[in-house]
């Protein structure tokens, strides 16, 4: 098989190894995108799990860049590095994980404000020393947040009053279904907490939220897939660019005699002669091993599909179509405008996809 | 819902945040049973993806500290790193992914022998200046490996001759499926090649090859899983230990009441009530989001099962069987003993969950 071997343009080059390679000028007009469709409220970036897994230290100074001035993480100590890398940015951090009074001198180091997420913790805050803080409200995901009727109790009673309330927030459950009847509830019963709450800014809406149109708007909207490209309602075309794409290195091609059967399990056998490609990438990388179904890679304009198993650093794809132009050593892409049906492939959501691509990529920033 | 919140014990101590288990004692006894099982033959370890996501830096050592002197990764890059881990100890560390000139510099740099998986490359390597190299011969998986024939036809040649040929291997198929007539095809396959390279080691069992018998252990095995504390062979019993456990924080208690819904889609309703653990762990840590069918935690004596999807941060537990005793800010654990339900619960195999573990994590070794 020595002739599928070309010769390389630069053998003085690193040996291919996996790329991934993430455009922050499409994140910037992804973000520049949603503040046309929000306006007028402001949008908060949601830039939890290391901004759904693509790097919170460039994107946040991106979005920055682009004029965003909250930002939304999981932990404290996601806050504190992001307060890190924005640098002398001014911009407010909230902590979506609630207020744990332990975390309250890292809270006043890193000028983070944390979502209260229960009557607790609001009573713990009012304890101690004044802070500022978000407020979220329970309005039928039953995931995180305070119960609205006990929060709209205290806010008729006043009880806010002196406290340093920034923010009030809720989260919708199915806003990625723009028929479902929570949608409409959630919106109703977040208004007549946002009613009690006069001059502090309400935050209902992600992405899918964002779509949902102005009801769901109110004055801060927290997109966040739709940041990194991915589709906020399925099946529904958006106006987000791809931001995100992998390069994986072809290994070796391998010539199949009918009956051959690939990978793992012996699980796919071709019944005609094919050109297979092992492609330096695997479900270590993030390539989910569900992909196996449907999941395809890309060369020039060929579509190379996954036969067999992914295994852990590798996956064979049919190069059939590509014989002649592809060798050893060429770069396969996945991902990218595939994102979706890539996710598909693999039974889950791009947001997965995402927070899951690995450690071992040569990560390259485009456009910063 | 103050009443849910209980005092803690150390309220100076940092917030409740998910933690990473990872027994280096334990995968030292599994090398030390894999070494019983496997003699006469030699056991290497293979290390590859970061140790299956639980870090070659620390496993290396341990493992070398347990006898281990060959190791296998999947990269040049991998291998760089483990031998800086592994200081002035003496070790022989493979690199799976094949042979590529451009990569020369660094594995002299590194002492590292590549795993020449292709014609082409023993060519390159015959091309320059002498180099120690394994042959990775294809008996079957086809996946990587030089063509057998034409490997077997340059032996009885006599062309490895003047060559430093370390190591000769193969790798397995359908090795967790016993009964599968690949097994011995493989091994037929593979056992005619070592008898045309007299006095060269051979390779061809991973974990579950080691398990099928001493007629596939050849000179050195090759186990990967069973050091981590997966099972070789689905269903089937083994005698190694659990590694790694997932720690992490309740979040919030909820009181569900018959009709509630709860997470994204509104996908799971309760018809009775229910104490719902809400807990800092999503599927950007690594627990699948298809692990909400079947998947569940572990609070002291009770099971706690997954309720509707799990987010990326956050997921959402039945705790109704521990109220009482659980609280914000305890601690459920995950994956230990459970590592293979799990796995069945997220439609994939133990290997996928290591892979994929997180960056979020505090990770704390223990026996090391």
């Amino acid at each position: 098989m020595t002739s599928l071997r070309a010769e390389r343009d630069d053998p003085a080059a690193s040996a291919p190894h996996p790329r991934l390679i993430i455009d922050l000028a499409a994140i910037r007009r992804n973000y520049a995108r949603l503040k046309e469709l929000s306006a007028p409220a402001a949008v908060a970036a949601v830039v939890k799990a290391d901004a759904y897994g693509l790097g919170a230290g460039r994107i946040g100074p991106a979005l920055a860049a682009e004029g965003c001035g909250a930002f939304f993480v999981a932990t404290a100590a996601e806050g504190t590095s992001l307060r890190r890398a924005l640098k002398g940015v001014k911009a407010d951090i909230y902590i979506f994980n609630g207020y744990w009074p332990e975390d309250a001198a890292l809270l006043r180091e890193a000028n983070l404000i944390p979502v209260v997420n229960d009557m607790w913790q609001l009573e713990a805050l009012r304890a101690g020393a004044p802070w500022p803080f978000a407020l979220h409200v329970d309005t039928g995901i039953n995931r995180l947040g305070a119960p609205a009727e006990a929060v709209l109790e205290q806010a008729q009673a006043g009880a806010f009053e002196n406290m340093d309330l920034r923010l009030v927030m809720s989260h919708l459950a199915c806003a990625d279904e723009p028929g479902h009847s929570l949608n409409d509830a959630q919106r109703d019963s977040f208004a007549a907490i946002t009613t009690a709450l006069p001059g502090v800014p309400a935050s209902l809406a992600n992405s899918a939220g964002v779509m949902l149109g102005a009801p769901w708007r109110f004055d801060v909207t927290r997109p966040g897939i739709a940041i990194y490209g991915g589709a906020p309602v399925l099946g529904e075309a958006h106006p987000f660019e791809p931001v995100v794409r992998i390069e994986a290195p072809v290994l070796q091609l391998r010539r199949l005699k009918p009956g051959d059967s690939v990978g793992y399990g012996a699980t796919f056998e071709t019944d005609e002669p094919r050109l297979a490609a092992v492609v330096g990438l695997g479900y270590a990388d993030g390539l989910f091993r569900a992909a196996q179904s449907g999941g395809y890679g890309r060369f020039a304009n060929h579509r190379l599909p996954i036969m067999g198993r992914v295994s852990m650093d590798l996956v064979t794809l049919d190069a059939t179509g590509a014989e002649g132009d592809i060798h050893p050593g060429d770069m396969v892409t996945f991902m990218g405008e595939d994102i979706e049906a890539l996710a598909a492939a693999s039974g889950t959501i791009s947001y997965e996809l995402l927070v899951r691509l690995g450690a071992r990529f040569e990560r390259i920033y485009q456009g910063g």
